[in-house]
């Protein structure tokens, strides 16, 4: 078996687990209210590449995690950004109608709707984080909890939200952009990676700052390569709509510096990612092969 | 010291209590992303009675739990309280334009900031939960999160949310109300009485059990008595739009029972949630002065 079909075996397993789990948390669709369970499984099922919840599980083999309980904080990770999405892709917001190849939320159902399902995801997302053991220690499990609600709030997600906004129209620096992203996207990106570590054995300091490290830098790699995608891409590989960062005048990686430039940068982000994890030797197997996945893919 | 000016000192130092521990909790207005913090800060400061906080502090005197463990609990049902009201008044749900006599948060920033209040809001109500020791054992912790979780989402806060969105221009019977306002209004007000009690020792089961039933029968009759200002009482004593109820043809129990019966219906949940206050004695005094002011206040 090649390095790549391996890694399309285990991805696609990693896939299916969580699309289990998301399955069973979700509440089933004829619970009352009725159009709002429907409403919370159109957004977060069948869908997505689930790149943060196969990151928890490639971080969790660091620490030698139990997969079931990786599988339940990558779950709430993964409903995190589908809540984010949802609101995302709301008229006062980005106000997109294809999100996955199908129409987005508010389409779907409507915007009042679409504001509960986020907002009610969220709640759901916090109480997955608490209703199930995801390590031995309840004090390290409160920790991990603390973990999801700071990368998720106004000093990241949704802080990072704010500045994309206020961003609209204006050119910002490399540096500008980096903040902005760093809380937009790379927040949850490092939270799904640090969940799926503490799941398992606490590692040494070094090797924590490590992961850390590498969590950082391929969350701020995906964004680059989100932003190429954006320029590069068609609507149909994509499945959300292409060209919509230059059309709403967002800065992004490629008005900053040029598609060339921008691919270069993704590239380079990569390799410091893949040096972070030296030190692990073959336990980082799956993490170097996301990274590689993150930075490569054409979707 | 009548009873009345006992209460109303007790009440007035709760809530400057609550007010300051939120003030400290709440990101300062000079942090970036500034503008989302400040809006923030002006969507929970400086307005509300502070009913679920108080509701906390008075359960928690049965549990003689410390008064700041209970005030950081009672915070975080406030931050989800305040992000409810900042969402139900966006133009694509209530579309309100005036709370607690101020501006409505969208019509002050706009929607899109008042979107991501919302949103930020919720996140740092659970960071508040996890970021402190709220009670001596981890594992209850994790129990009063989940605790808050379930109250806020698709089957209790955020879940009534969308039964009333449902019902508006529809003709409910009083069970249906019921249910509804059981999710909108009761899950909050009931999580913040059973957190403020868990941030001490535990009670009996009996116990526990009564003030549960204390504490659902006060949710409702805080609704019956919204409904009841909201048809009875004026914008200017209410500081917030008055009559809106019937104009957007929501059902309530003034719809669907009259005025009379309604303030009938206020005092009969009054009685019966003092009822099921009896073996506590004298350490419900403060439960029982919150009760009488949640059923007899005209605003």
């Amino acid at each position: 078996m090649t390095n790549a079909t391996d890694f399309r075996a285990w991805a696609a397993a990693g896939q299916s687990h969580i699309e289990a789990t998301l399955q069973r948390l979700l509440p089933a669709p004829e619970i009352a209210p009725q159009r709002l369970h429907q409403a919370m499984r159109y957004a977060v099922l069948g869908g997505g590449k689930r790149v943060r919840p196969l990151l928890a599980f490639a971080a969790g083999e660091l620490s030698h995690a139990d997969a079931e309980r990786v599988a339940l904080a990558g779950a709430a990770v993964e409903i995190i950004h589908a809540y984010s999405l949802v609101h995302d892709d709301l008229p006062c917001m980005d106000d997109d109608v294809l999100r996955r190849g199908k129409p987005t939320c508010h389409v779907e159902y409507d915007e009042a709707t679409a504001l509960l399902v986020g907002d009610a995801l969220q709640s759901l997302a916090f109480q997955v984080m608490t209703d199930h053991k995801l390590c031995d220690d309840a004090v390290v499990q409160l920790e991990m909890t603390k973990l999801l609600a700071i990368a998720s709030g106004s000093r990241g997600m949704a802080g990072g939200q704010a500045i994309d906004l206020a961003s609209v129209g204006k050119e910002l620096t490399v540096t500008e952009l980096e903040f902005m992203h760093i809380h937009k996207t790379g927040a949850i990106i490092r939270a799904a990676a640090l969940l799926g570590l503490k799941c398992g054995a606490p590692l040494s300091a070094a090797e924590h700052a490590h992961l850390d490290s590498f969590a950082k830098l391929i969350g701020l790699a995906f964004q680059v390569v989100d932003d190429v995608l954006d320029a590069d891409a068609t609507t149909e590989t994509l499945g959300k709509t292409a060209g919509k960062d230059a059309q709403q005048g967002k800065p992004t990686y490629v008005s900053a510096m040029g598609l060339a430039r921008a691919k270069a940068f993704a590239e380079e982000l990569r390799v410091e990612a893949m040096t972070a994890l030296e030190d692990f030797g073959d336990r980082a197997l799956r993490l170097r092969q996301l990274a590689d996945f993150i930075v490569l893919r054409k979707s």
